[in-house]
């Protein structure tokens, strides 16, 4: 039996929709909550809507300049600002001025934030590191609420990397995935899954506040490890495209000689990986200037200790 | 019994893709078959690929200035250059000089235009009137011939109202819209489906150019009558999404008070028309910026009469 993990009471979260402009539920949502906040209402904490890149989600781009969600960077945080850097880098230093800094004690205790995926990826669940004991119960929690989202945890990055997302600004910090939807489409099933996911969070923090102990668990999560780039043309075009047979089946098991791409003249292209992965992200929209065609992750189980509030005592 | 209608051979087809920068089947192929066009060749007829709007294709984007499929009016086309006009309006003159001129006897005869959509659409087949003939027979070869695609017939303008789209410049044009599929998105799937649906109009033309007589028939259409609007707030944001039970449901009945939208603060709005209709572009990305929720079809039966080739002979 691992001991305890006991920490403070949650005062402060915030809840980002917009990081990407094109992603619609949390645009939404968010719009919404800065209208009217009274679903973020708990009694124990403070629950604030962020509209994280106004400039992008005003254009209904992914974003403006740069990526927001990849300036998270200690480099972009607390470096000093200079005229003529994107947008997203400024946007990035202000959002952890206010929701951080990152590393204080200032920093918000907990930041949501809403994704969509073009990809198949149901209900995704995202957080840093399988050490993030918070987090990992918050998902769980979700998991034994919503069980028919039946939802997935992903571990974006390996213990000890460099984080970049917008959660990590916070003290903890999870990112909701939800898809398949289109960038600048609202889907209303995808909205109201997305709502709920909030409201179960919420729930979550509301009840740990209050001193419960949650007891130990153990859960698969699909850890990254790597991601596999479209074949390319000698001009650099894509010359194939996801296999129909792995089109969609993010999380499935792919194995070594499975189709991975059917080229523009019909031929059968195999995964060629030593080890059979769990692809997700497979098909991104987004990942297209990467040339990027899914993510590559292995599936871990992660044994994770009880966790309860101080409720006002110092935490460990 | 109606008379037959009796049509020159075909002898120029263009194949165009990337009219909108971010569908993605169509750019894909045509940029394909700009390497090799092997697809395309027929005995009886010289087709072409046609990358429609190269600016927006490589941006990734519907449009770089101004909506392309909206240049093709007799206004733009027949007016002459001015230094500050949009990018895409010049375009458009382009090509109607190359693949036009419009209402020309230098017109190509045929003009297919690839189009992706964001909605539940299938395979659908748009055309710009219940009078064409030569379209509405390759649109039944293809509903014959590619029975499990379940293809649909969408008339996008009623006869008499003016033309707009990239099809119009030749002698006879059709789209095919294909979904879902999320914008900047290729689908293995969609793809080999768009490479069918030209496969076999090509076949349908080329056994066409062979003076067979093809038989009178009637064929149900989806005829465009108007659009409805997302319920916005006073602030002109959407306050209401497309509702679940409605999305997805393209070419179904929606009769007058069955649910349109959900209300942010999940209130059924019901459809308030007096009639039922048939929505078609239900929830399409590419429309959010008109603010459009969906289109309004009626659905009509039309008698086409038989058709043949003259091979060489004058046409009616």
């Amino acid at each position: 039996m691992s001991e305890a993990i006991s920490i403070n009471p949650i005062k402060l979260v915030a809840v980002a929709g917009g990081t990407h402009g094109n992603e619609m539920s949390g645009v939404t949502l968010v719009r919404h909550w800065l209208r009217d906040s009274t679903e973020l209402v708990r009694e124990t904490f403070t629950a604030v809507p962020l509209l994280a890149n106004p400039k992008a989600t005003e254009k209904c781009m992914r974003y403006y300049e740069k990526d927001l969600n990849r300036c998270f960077t200690m480099d972009i945080l607390f470096s000093s600002e200079s005229e003529d850097e994107p947008y997203e880098v400024k946007r990035a230093r202000e959002i952890n001025r206010v929701f951080g800094p990152r590393g204080s004690l200032n920093a918000y205790d907990l930041i949501l934030d809403l994704h969509n995926t073009t990809c198949n990826m149901g209900v995704c669940l995202i957080i840093s590191g399988t050490h993030k004991h918070l987090e990992l119960h918050a998902c769980h929690y979700i998991q034994t609420h919503l069980p028919n989202f039946n939802p997935q945890i992903y571990v974006y990055t390996e213990h000890g990397s460099e984080l970049y997302d917008l959660p990590s600004v916070g003290k903890a910090g999870i990112s909701f995935e939800l898809g398949p939807q289109p960038q600048g489409v609202i889907r209303g099933d995808i909205l109201q899954n997305m709502k709920k996911l909030v409201k179960s969070t919420l729930d979550f923090i509301n009840q740990l506040n209050q001193a419960i102990e949650i007891p130990a668990f153990q859960v698969d999560v699909f850890q990254r490890v790597g991601h596999v780039q479209f074949p390319l043309s000698p001009d650099g075009e894509i010359s194939a495209v996801v296999h129909p047979s792995l089109q969609d089946k993010d999380y499935s098991i792919l194995h070594p000689g499975d189709p991975a791409f059917l080229s523009l003249d019909n031929k059968i292209i195999p995964y060629t990986g030593e080890q059979p992965i769990y692809p997700v992200f497979i098909n991104e929209a987004a990942y297209y200037e990467k040339n990027i065609a899914f993510i590559v992750t292995k599936k871990i189980q992660v044994s994770v200790p009880p966790l309860s509030s101080t409720k006002g005592k110092s935490a460990l």
